[in-house]
């Protein structure tokens, strides 16, 4: 009675939406508290109903962009895992695509809500978490750090994530890979060439970091010379020891195998 | 003297963008004002400085997406066209790399600075363009709107723009262009039952709107079977007669040839 009760308030979507958190409580066996996060210190605008759960796979770069935005946030969160290789791909299933009808990582339970993508995420992180802010306060800045993030989550990671390399073939995937991901770090570095101060977007972290770091480890994943990006290059080295992207890390997650290269 | 003068009080970065500006002068021959556009009724929240430049081409998706948005919010602004095909595509010539690096339409010259990228130009029209919002107010659904949005911007669009279907090959970028299109009307229309009232995301036309209708143009050029996405047709047909919609139509493009399909 107390849920329907709790449940009425909600319209049909809301419903379907905390259907899901309910879903995904069920859904995966892995629960955990990332172990270099501790207990929120940000203040959500509203009441906050119940911790964060990420849904996650420890080398998709688009959770792991949230994943460090939560970390530089330091709002405490839970993982379920999902793995994109199991059985096919965990995220094809019924229940996932009740979560995510895009059948990628990450999804975010937060607040009785369920969002989806890694920008639409960072930014409602954004706008509700207001400590530790993303996003830079003047309005130039701001839009070239969208710039950035849009270059990679637009222009670079869909055309080299795994739906694509597995619809490219296993014998052409990796020239594929590098093609695309040389064009966009050619942007990219440009753009930094006229935005980067000790990162990206001048000298604060931002939104527009989350999204270089992993793009730049499935780079060299894939043997993508990075040598003519010496920005880009300097910027991930001087992210590598922050503690947030330290703990956002593929090899920190739980579901990383024991072989994964260190 | 005044243009030094008034460049003194700029950094690096942004008198390269105001170099730009003078560079995108002497770039296009074209400058039309759209002349669906009557004068800006919307306040810029600092001075304005110059009418805004649009580098626009007319069937170009992501300009298009930027067309709507000027027109929805009434700013008055000049069209640049960059042809994508003529010479091998004008957006790779030396000139036009430096206003956008990754070489694709749209940019945006806008009180003395360039933009690139549809959602983050949409983004800085929004915050600094108040009337007549294409986010709405609400939390949740700002959030909606933007996982739809980046749904098709990064889900879609990426995968099958024009450097993509060029680099596939005319053999088989049809079947590429509508598998990937087909993968993601399905997300979207789930999304969209969800959401959706008289528009996208409830009965105002917000930036998935702006996204939305491009995208289904590019599909019905390369003949996606629509018929499994009712909302995605409801709300097309829904946004086909309205003027901001009409005004940034490819056929009402001052480059559109006279041989499109109309």
């Amino acid at each position: 009675m107390f849920v329907l009760g709790s449940l009425a308030r909600y319209s049909n979507y809301q419903r379907r939406q905390v259907g899901c958190r309910v879903l995904a409580k069920l859904f995966s066996k892995e629960s955990v508290s990332p172990s270099t996060i501790s207990l929120s210190r940000n203040k959500m605008t509203s009441v906050q109903v119940a911790k964060p759960v990420l849904y996650s796979y420890w080398r998709s770069s688009c959770s792991w962009r949230v994943r460090i935005a939560l970390n530089l946030k330091e709002i405490s969160y839970d993982i379920k895992t999902v793995s994109l290789i199991k059985n096919g791909g965990e995220q094809h299933s019924d229940e996932y695509r009740e979560i995510n009808p895009m059948e990628q990582l990450p999804a975010l339970v937060i607040n009785d809500n369920t969002y989806i993508d890694s920008l639409a995420i960072m930014q409602y992180l954004e706008e509700n978490y207001l400590d530790h802010p993303l996003l830079p306060a003047d309005v130039h800045s701001k839009t070239k750090v969208r710039e950035i993030c849009q270059l990679i989550a637009s222009g670079i990671q869909p055309l080299q994530n795994l739906a694509v390399l597995i619809y490219v073939g296993d014998e052409k995937k990796k020239e594929w890979a590098c093609h695309w991901m040389t064009r966009g770090f050619r942007a990219v570095e440009k753009m930094l060439s006229a935005t980067a101060g000790k990162y990206c977007v001048g000298d604060e972290i931002t939104m527009a970091d989350c999204c270089l770091v992993p793009q730049v480890f499935n780079a060299r994943r894939f043997q993508v010379d990075l040598r003519p990006f010496p920005n880009v290059v300097r910027i991930d080295r001087e992210l590598e020891s922050h503690p947030a992207f330290i703990g956002a890390h593929p090899n920190n997650q739980p579901d990383c195998p024991p072989e994964a290269p260190k």
